[in-house]
């Protein structure tokens, strides 16, 4: 292959999704490639990457379902256990109801936004709604909180910790409302220094959240988690309607098969936190501003047009928002697969 | 890997997505596999690709879109197309009728059923549908027909000619109502000696149609075709919103531009048929009981309960329905994965 | 008011919503006017209304919600019963799968389509579906069955018998699918000589359905029962949700607490029997072709298009279908408001 | 009829949708019960309140639609508008995305909140918004803004000025984005001392508004207006499928050709304003604090505890929302229905 463009002449940060999958991942496709197996994820392979899973998650009777996307994740679950008169809570910059096309939106239910503190929803926040809303006398009229949404990162890249996931919890069990947690980039949520949560955390902590496969270190996939065996009925069925029942399902359960094997996941996740770390490292040095400060893999820088302009030169990141001063946020995202060597060379570049 | 189970052992006939992508695909992922590459489908394979298959439709005005799988893209195809108002005619028969979990439903629209002969539409049919309904002074309080959905090959395996194709255009255009084609098989089903369709026809005589790479030699992926350039406005929004946008939409290019190299879509499917053919006739020569009689890579045929139990012994293949008389109807596929020796094994044992 | 029309002045069989309330109903209206009542059904007249129902259905634990039109109350009884991954089965014939357009399918839900007897869904056929589809092994790809939908009386104006409703009660408590009556006609369908069925054994047999107003002497509105107090949770909120929450929820209450006292909703069903009789006798002795043989107000009469042009001329009927020999099926209706000399004149003039 | 209960002993301003009808539509209703009248809007009344409305809006192409309620209205009108991708601008105080229980996401469609001033929407924050929307490099994968939603007078009975909506609609024309204005209380909205707009103004600046009925003289009723003939294909069939088509058109079409017989839309609403004055001129003379100030027929007062239980003594109003201190608002609200000498009675107790 020889397909000369500028995207691949740049040095890359602009996302954590763009390069195909760890090695270790591309070699178990190949060599499973000509088996024959069953489709729609009643393989073998799928059977134990979620043992796997249960047995990380500290959760033995946890259902485990296979999907390809994060929109599609996020639509699905949230779909399959919202009741009709429901919404699903957020924080107004939770990616479902920013940056989904209104995916939720179209399977019937609203995103109820609610304001955030860098990108997360704090539990008093969260408790005062849901006192007020149960207590207004118009709430017949509303639409009821069915479901609270987290993402871990969330869309700024800040975490968690322990004790802010489980005020978050222990709010939504006082109102019976379950926990969702959005782990499109869970591996460089959990490694990183910033927080002190745990996947077995996790698993006691919310009602069903996914394992992101798609940015860290699978060619595509997310691992959605029911950890009390809590899965909707007919899962299958619902995942099916909308859209994201993957014939060939096996491909998923020999990614994250892999992926938990020896502790890949981590390990991968580690390398791409380490490599954030020395870039900010190296934006800090070179007198930068952040937007904001995170601990992820996610590194959020604000620029004028003329440094936007001159850092496109040599590099590739993405526009994030823009600014009342009419600078703009970008974003500058490393991976499991980001070279050293690329982190030193846009160093000395910026 | 080294997963035993009893899948693995036994002949695989049971559809034809029970393996990987051909190996020349697995190579150009693997090739292709540290590129850094743009997502959602705005890289340079997905270009070329999309122009390839531009060229192999004669449809140089054609929009193409890559999706991941079959119920996803009928879906987002089906939706994008109708107004609110309306639904989308299917032979009873129709996999988004019967197999599709109400994906369709999902969307707000109807699935207007017509009988059919051996999975087809006839366009006398159609027309008489039409004529009815348009005279029907009721209507108001109707599903409008807004789209004509077909599979060729069909449910049944069967196949449309040219001829039967044409005067089903007719009608559609007569009314001005879209027409669709599901191509989930369509290299089987237009390499097959059972048509004359070819992929121009399909681009002259249909509205949208899809190029099916599931189950045609790709690890997944199928290519929506507008060949008018008629997409609607915003597919990309539309795609988005039906957790339909692969993240690496290059793995979605990378496949298609290999099939459409060198033909390699047509020389594998033409490999399905000829094993389809060889394998019909042993079925022929142990007087197994044909169900329907089919041209291509799918195989129906009649069995009792004793004979199921005595071929499941040594080979996979697929239940399909309960006949009135408590026989069941299985099907037996090839595909570009089925390897000649073990067609003959199959013969051997039947 | 004086509109001058072609439709008042020739005799109206159109339908049985051709006219406002009954007078003692409109009474009631008028004497409530001015009273300052609490709206969306939480007034005092709403709450006699139910309790009155609650005492003719013999279903003291009984949970009544008052709509507004049938269309309406369709699709939200359904769709506030349904899980995602269900649709409802109802007869080919069934209003909510032809002449809804499609409000069923709005709400996410496939109308899972039986052969009919007459417009009826019978024990076996259901039985047969049900079975057949449990044992299929590929329903989790299929939209399960989640409700049955009848209409009594039917579309063709055919009743079922006590016998018939309790088989398929039975057969829905084996697979423990919710039955649902749809009794836009109820009290023309219970009084008629054609069944044996009472509103308590509906109470007793299906799991909720509606008891009609809009077409037996109501300006419009319709009672849905759940007669064992099994409504979906904030089935008010449901209610609103679906446009159908009536601000001046009372107006329902002050109509339906008048049909159910002395038992007005009876004797005006009566008389719309009554009518239709004698004026199935008229045709009879004319020598008409009957469609279908019915003993409730609907009557179904084959014309061709001389015939039809010439009674157009002085009597208003409605379309019903077009044969295969073009001659059509049109409806003549009989109602509460029906009045006897309409009849003999129509009878002479036939 | 005597029903007694603790409402109709206290006087009411709990809504202005506490009563029945005015005089002339109940004596028009029943002078009109026993007429033999076409179903589904398409009698003669329904035509001349039709032609009566378009006089009035100096439109004389517009499409005039009679729908039950004002949730109903909405969801049918923006469902009917918004294509698949697109959601409506509302002000986050607006009645979609408030106390509709989510009837716009039940078509599918996401209700995109932006800040508020009393209620109201302003030009410049719109613009920003749009501006900002279509600069997003990422808005392929956000909701579409497909319509802009007003209400007049809005949730909080604030006003538009001609400049304010003529601004807001030359914004919306530069985005070609139709402009819906909720007219549930348009009446006292047009005649307050506090705007200068015509019902001629909104025909020219909006493209679909309603002029309700339920709470402006009617017993229920709402007629939307597409001025400029502009109605959605199939209208008839969106209303059918909304559940949202009333079998007996033809007693909104009597109500509203009443309305708009002599200005008896005008004349009452003006009665309205009148009560709401001089009760406005009540509690600032007792010295009650005003939550907002407003010149509509709505009045927001804020209570503490004790003052309320002391008032709900002897008159009923409505919960509005709690304030951070815990106090809370309340609504009282006159209406066409309002008796001067209740007025004068509550001042006196105040």
């Amino acid at each position: 292959m020889n397909m000369e463009n500028k995207e691949m002449t740049r040095l890359a940060f602009e996302c954590d999704y763009s390069e195909g999958a760890h090695e270790k991942i591309l070699e178990a496709l190949t060599q499973t490639n000509r088996e024959h197996l069953t489709g729609y994820g009643m393989d073998a392979y799928c059977a134990r990457a979620k043992e796997k899973i249960r047995v990380a998650c500290h959760a033995p009777e946890a259902d485990v379902w296979f999907l390809v996307g994060g929109t599609q994740t996020n639509k699905t679950v949230i779909d399959s256990v919202l009741a009709r008169y429901q919404g699903v809570i957020a924080a107004e910059s939770g990616h479902i109801g920013t940056h989904e096309a209104g995916a939720i939106e179209a399977t019937g239910h609203k995103v109820l936004p609610l304001p955030h503190s860098d990108g997360k929803l704090e539990a008093a926040v969260l408790a005062q709604y849901l006192s007020d809303f149960f207590r207004d006398e118009n709430r017949d009229h509303m639409v009821f909180p069915g479901m609270v949404y987290l993402s871990h990162p969330t869309e700024y890249g800040t975490l968690y910790t322990k004790a802010e996931l489980t005020a978050i919890s222990e709010v939504c069990r006082e109102y019976k409302i379950p926990l969702y947690l959005d782990g499109a980039r869970l591996g460089y949520g959990l490694v990183s220094p910033g927080t002190d949560l745990t996947l077995a955390d996790l698993a006691r902590l919310c009602d069903v959240f996914y394992i992101g496969g798609t940015k860290v270190g699978a060619l595509f996939g997310e691992a959605v988690v029911f950890p009390k065996g809590n899965a909707p009925k007919q899962m299958m069925t619902i995942i099916k309607q909308n859209g994201a029942l993957l014939a060939k399902g096996w491909l998923l359960g020999v990614q994250f098969d892999t992926l938990f094997e020896d502790g890949l996941y981590w390990t991968i996740s580690e390398h791409a936190i380490r490599m954030a770390e020395r870039l900010r490292e190296g934006f800090r040095e070179k007198g930068y501003t952040f937007f904001k400060e995170t601990m992820t893999n996610q590194i959020f820088i604000v620029l004028d047009e003329d440094q936007r302009e001159r850092l496109e030169q040599f590099v590739s990141f993405s526009f994030w928002e823009r600014l009342a001063d009419e600078r703009i946020v970008v974003r500058f995202a490393t991976s499991w697969a980001t070279e050293e060597t690329d982190v030193e060379t846009l160093i000395s570049l910026l």
